[in-house]
Protein backbone atom coordinates (compact mmCIF):
# COMPACT_ATOMS: atom_id res chain seq x y z
CA UNK A 1 0.00 0.00 0.00
CA UNK A 2 1.23 3.51 -0.62
CA UNK A 3 3.14 4.81 2.25
CA UNK A 4 1.14 8.43 2.58
CA UNK A 5 -1.79 5.93 2.82
CA UNK A 6 -0.63 3.94 5.53
CA UNK A 7 1.23 6.74 7.69
CA UNK A 8 -2.79 8.46 7.29
CA UNK A 9 -5.16 5.81 8.05
CA UNK A 10 -5.49 2.84 11.08
CA UNK A 11 -6.81 -0.59 9.68
CA UNK A 12 -10.31 -1.12 10.19
CA UNK A 13 -11.29 -4.24 8.25
CA UNK A 14 -10.16 -6.95 5.10
CA UNK A 15 -13.38 -6.17 2.92
CA UNK A 16 -13.10 -8.83 -0.21
CA UNK A 17 -11.27 -6.56 -2.36
CA UNK A 18 -10.71 -3.92 -0.04
CA UNK A 19 -8.72 -2.69 2.70
CA UNK A 20 -10.75 -0.10 5.00
CA UNK A 21 -9.20 2.15 6.66
CA UNK A 22 -9.78 5.09 8.94
CA UNK A 23 -8.24 8.37 8.55
CA UNK A 24 -6.58 9.71 11.54
CA UNK A 25 -8.75 13.46 11.58
CA UNK A 26 -11.13 13.98 13.60
CA UNK A 27 -12.59 17.10 12.10
CA UNK A 28 -14.58 13.65 10.42
CA UNK A 29 -15.22 9.80 10.40
CA UNK A 30 -14.09 9.34 7.60
CA UNK A 31 -13.32 5.71 5.49
CA UNK A 32 -10.65 4.74 2.87
CA UNK A 33 -11.22 1.75 0.54
CA UNK A 34 -7.75 0.79 -0.92
CA UNK A 35 -8.84 -2.47 -3.41
CA UNK A 36 -5.64 -4.63 -3.40
CA UNK A 37 -4.82 -3.87 -6.72
CA UNK A 38 -1.67 -1.76 -5.75
CA UNK A 39 -0.89 -1.24 -9.10
CA UNK A 40 -4.13 0.49 -10.53
CA UNK A 41 -5.43 4.55 -10.34
CA UNK A 42 -8.34 4.63 -11.86
CA UNK A 43 -11.90 3.07 -11.11
CA UNK A 44 -11.90 1.73 -14.72
CA UNK A 45 -8.86 -0.19 -14.44
CA UNK A 46 -10.88 -3.04 -12.15
CA UNK A 47 -12.26 -5.58 -13.89
CA UNK A 48 -15.99 -4.92 -14.28
CA UNK A 49 -16.11 -7.88 -11.37
CA UNK A 50 -14.17 -5.71 -9.19
CA UNK A 51 -16.12 -2.42 -9.88
CA UNK A 52 -19.00 -4.26 -8.65
CA UNK A 53 -17.72 -5.62 -5.56
CA UNK A 54 -16.15 -1.94 -4.83
CA UNK A 55 -19.33 -0.53 -5.31
CA UNK A 56 -20.77 -3.13 -2.60
CA UNK A 57 -17.92 -2.70 -0.58
CA UNK A 58 -18.86 1.39 -0.72
CA UNK A 59 -22.25 0.93 0.26
CA UNK A 60 -21.21 -1.08 3.19
CA UNK A 61 -18.70 1.64 4.29
CA UNK A 62 -21.79 4.07 4.23
CA UNK A 63 -24.01 2.10 6.12
CA UNK A 64 -21.64 1.62 9.04
CA UNK A 65 -20.25 5.14 8.94
CA UNK A 66 -24.31 6.07 8.91
CA UNK A 67 -24.94 3.34 11.84
CA UNK A 68 -22.14 4.51 14.17
CA UNK A 69 -21.87 8.42 14.17
CA UNK A 70 -24.34 11.19 13.23
CA UNK A 71 -24.35 12.11 9.39
CA UNK A 72 -26.14 14.34 7.75
CA UNK A 73 -24.47 13.81 3.94
CA UNK A 74 -22.06 11.34 2.66
CA UNK A 75 -18.83 12.14 0.57
CA UNK A 76 -18.02 9.23 -2.12
CA UNK A 77 -14.75 10.01 -4.00
CA UNK A 78 -12.01 8.68 -6.03
CA UNK A 79 -9.52 11.61 -6.17
CA UNK A 80 -5.95 10.42 -6.27
CA UNK A 81 -4.43 13.91 -7.43
CA UNK A 82 -2.19 13.25 -4.58
CA UNK A 83 -1.68 9.42 -4.05
CA UNK A 84 -2.04 7.99 -7.59
CA UNK A 85 -3.09 4.14 -5.94
CA UNK A 86 -6.63 3.52 -6.74
CA UNK A 87 -8.39 4.32 -3.15
CA UNK A 88 -12.23 5.73 -2.56
CA UNK A 89 -13.05 8.24 0.31
CA UNK A 90 -16.54 7.32 2.26
CA UNK A 91 -16.95 10.29 4.61
CA UNK A 92 -19.88 11.29 6.90
CA UNK A 93 -20.62 14.79 6.90
CA UNK A 94 -22.21 16.87 9.51
CA UNK A 95 -23.22 20.77 8.78
CA UNK A 96 -21.37 21.72 11.44
CA UNK A 97 -17.98 20.13 10.89
CA UNK A 98 -14.79 22.35 9.83
CA UNK A 99 -15.26 22.17 6.25
CA UNK A 100 -19.37 22.57 5.66
CA UNK A 101 -20.52 22.95 3.08
CA UNK A 102 -17.08 22.42 1.03
CA UNK A 103 -15.10 19.17 0.16
CA UNK A 104 -13.23 18.11 3.22
CA UNK A 105 -9.61 18.08 1.25
CA UNK A 106 -7.23 20.85 2.15
CA UNK A 107 -10.37 22.56 3.72
CA UNK A 108 -9.13 22.31 7.67
CA UNK A 109 -5.58 21.01 8.95
CA UNK A 110 -5.97 17.88 10.08
CA UNK A 111 -7.09 17.27 13.74
CA UNK A 112 -5.61 14.45 15.61
CA UNK A 113 -7.85 11.81 17.62
CA UNK A 114 -7.33 11.93 21.37
CA UNK A 115 -5.36 8.86 22.78
CA UNK A 116 -7.71 5.56 21.92
CA UNK A 117 -10.47 6.95 20.37
CA UNK A 118 -9.35 6.82 16.41
CA UNK A 119 -8.98 2.96 17.23
CA UNK A 120 -11.81 2.68 19.42
CA UNK A 121 -13.85 4.35 16.74
CA UNK A 122 -12.45 1.87 14.04
CA UNK A 123 -13.60 -0.86 16.47
CA UNK A 124 -16.98 -0.37 16.14
CA UNK A 125 -16.87 0.25 12.58
CA UNK A 126 -15.24 -3.51 11.68
CA UNK A 127 -18.51 -4.43 14.02
CA UNK A 128 -20.74 -2.91 11.26
CA UNK A 129 -18.65 -3.73 8.12
CA UNK A 130 -17.96 -7.31 9.06
CA UNK B 1 -33.89 17.72 -12.29
CA UNK B 2 -32.42 20.82 -9.43
CA UNK B 3 -32.62 23.66 -10.90
CA UNK B 4 -28.75 24.45 -9.96
CA UNK B 5 -27.88 21.18 -12.05
CA UNK B 6 -29.95 22.35 -15.15
CA UNK B 7 -28.49 25.90 -14.93
CA UNK B 8 -25.26 24.87 -15.20
CA UNK B 9 -24.97 22.13 -17.04
CA UNK B 10 -26.19 21.00 -20.63
CA UNK B 11 -27.41 17.81 -22.05
CA UNK B 12 -25.04 15.18 -23.19
CA UNK B 13 -26.77 11.66 -23.28
CA UNK B 14 -29.76 9.69 -21.57
CA UNK B 15 -28.24 6.31 -20.57
CA UNK B 16 -30.14 3.62 -19.01
CA UNK B 17 -30.38 5.29 -14.73
CA UNK B 18 -28.83 8.83 -15.11
CA UNK B 19 -28.87 11.62 -17.26
CA UNK B 20 -25.45 13.11 -18.90
CA UNK B 21 -24.68 16.27 -18.74
CA UNK B 22 -21.66 18.29 -19.28
CA UNK B 23 -20.87 21.05 -16.50
CA UNK B 24 -20.19 24.56 -18.41
CA UNK B 25 -16.84 24.80 -17.01
CA UNK B 26 -13.74 24.86 -19.94
CA UNK B 27 -11.59 24.73 -17.23
CA UNK B 28 -11.94 20.74 -16.47
CA UNK B 29 -13.89 18.51 -18.98
CA UNK B 30 -16.69 17.29 -16.28
CA UNK B 31 -19.23 15.31 -16.63
CA UNK B 32 -21.97 15.07 -14.04
CA UNK B 33 -24.31 11.58 -14.18
CA UNK B 34 -28.14 12.39 -12.42
CA UNK B 35 -29.79 9.26 -11.68
CA UNK B 36 -33.67 9.76 -12.57
CA UNK B 37 -34.65 8.90 -9.04
CA UNK B 38 -35.15 12.67 -8.22
CA UNK B 39 -36.10 11.90 -4.32
CA UNK B 40 -32.62 10.46 -3.51
CA UNK B 41 -29.53 11.79 -2.16
CA UNK B 42 -27.37 9.05 -1.52
CA UNK B 43 -25.81 6.16 -3.79
CA UNK B 44 -27.06 4.15 -0.60
CA UNK B 45 -30.24 5.48 -1.50
CA UNK B 46 -30.31 3.81 -4.46
CA UNK B 47 -31.42 -0.21 -4.90
CA UNK B 48 -28.58 -3.16 -5.58
CA UNK B 49 -29.37 -3.05 -9.16
CA UNK B 50 -29.45 0.66 -9.52
CA UNK B 51 -26.12 1.09 -7.65
CA UNK B 52 -24.21 -1.64 -10.22
CA UNK B 53 -25.87 0.34 -12.88
CA UNK B 54 -24.51 3.19 -11.77
CA UNK B 55 -21.18 1.85 -11.53
CA UNK B 56 -21.52 1.01 -14.90
CA UNK B 57 -22.91 4.08 -15.77
CA UNK B 58 -19.43 5.72 -14.04
CA UNK B 59 -17.41 3.47 -15.84
CA UNK B 60 -19.46 4.52 -19.06
CA UNK B 61 -18.84 8.20 -18.65
CA UNK B 62 -15.03 7.47 -17.59
CA UNK B 63 -13.80 5.66 -21.07
CA UNK B 64 -15.78 8.39 -22.96
CA UNK B 65 -14.03 11.40 -21.02
CA UNK B 66 -10.32 9.22 -22.11
CA UNK B 67 -11.30 8.95 -25.70
CA UNK B 68 -12.55 12.14 -26.28
CA UNK B 69 -9.93 14.63 -24.03
CA UNK B 70 -6.62 14.24 -23.01
CA UNK B 71 -6.15 13.29 -18.91
CA UNK B 72 -3.86 12.48 -16.71
CA UNK B 73 -6.76 11.39 -13.65
CA UNK B 74 -10.17 10.96 -13.44
CA UNK B 75 -11.75 12.35 -10.43
CA UNK B 76 -15.12 10.50 -9.57
CA UNK B 77 -17.23 11.83 -6.69
CA UNK B 78 -20.85 11.76 -5.06
CA UNK B 79 -20.41 15.12 -2.96
CA UNK B 80 -23.72 16.86 -2.61
CA UNK B 81 -23.41 19.22 0.44
CA UNK B 82 -24.57 21.87 -2.15
CA UNK B 83 -26.96 20.58 -4.55
CA UNK B 84 -28.90 17.58 -2.75
CA UNK B 85 -30.05 15.67 -5.42
CA UNK B 86 -27.96 12.69 -6.00
CA UNK B 87 -25.33 13.36 -8.32
CA UNK B 88 -21.70 11.80 -9.37
CA UNK B 89 -19.36 13.87 -10.79
CA UNK B 90 -16.88 12.24 -13.27
CA UNK B 91 -13.92 15.05 -14.17
CA UNK B 92 -10.63 14.56 -16.22
CA UNK B 93 -8.03 16.13 -14.68
CA UNK B 94 -4.76 17.13 -16.64
CA UNK B 95 -1.83 18.37 -14.37
CA UNK B 96 -1.49 22.07 -16.30
CA UNK B 97 -5.81 22.49 -15.26
CA UNK B 98 -6.77 25.33 -13.20
CA UNK B 99 -6.76 23.06 -9.90
CA UNK B 100 -4.39 20.43 -9.79
CA UNK B 101 -3.67 18.73 -7.49
CA UNK B 102 -6.42 20.08 -5.56
CA UNK B 103 -10.70 19.38 -6.17
CA UNK B 104 -12.19 21.15 -8.51
CA UNK B 105 -14.76 22.43 -6.16
CA UNK B 106 -14.39 25.97 -4.98
CA UNK B 107 -10.97 25.76 -6.47
CA UNK B 108 -11.05 28.34 -10.07
CA UNK B 109 -13.57 30.55 -10.71
CA UNK B 110 -15.78 29.04 -13.81
CA UNK B 111 -14.77 29.60 -17.28
CA UNK B 112 -16.90 30.12 -20.16
CA UNK B 113 -16.69 28.01 -23.56
CA UNK B 114 -16.59 29.61 -26.47
CA UNK B 115 -19.97 30.19 -28.08
CA UNK B 116 -20.67 26.96 -29.56
CA UNK B 117 -17.69 24.75 -27.76
CA UNK B 118 -19.51 23.15 -24.65
CA UNK B 119 -22.35 21.42 -27.33
CA UNK B 120 -19.31 20.10 -29.49
CA UNK B 121 -17.82 18.55 -26.86
CA UNK B 122 -21.11 17.23 -25.59
CA UNK B 123 -22.07 15.92 -29.06
CA UNK B 124 -18.68 13.95 -28.96
CA UNK B 125 -19.02 12.82 -25.72
CA UNK B 126 -22.85 11.68 -26.43
CA UNK B 127 -21.35 9.58 -29.75
CA UNK B 128 -18.82 7.86 -27.00
CA UNK B 129 -21.05 7.44 -24.53
CA UNK B 130 -24.20 5.81 -26.84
Amino acid sequence: MDARLLAETIAVAELPLSAARLMGDANYPWLILVPRRPALAEIIDLDADDRAQLMREISRASEALRAVVSCDKLNVAALGNMVRQLHVHVIGRTKSDAAWPKPVWGAAPPKPYPPGAAEALARRLAERLG
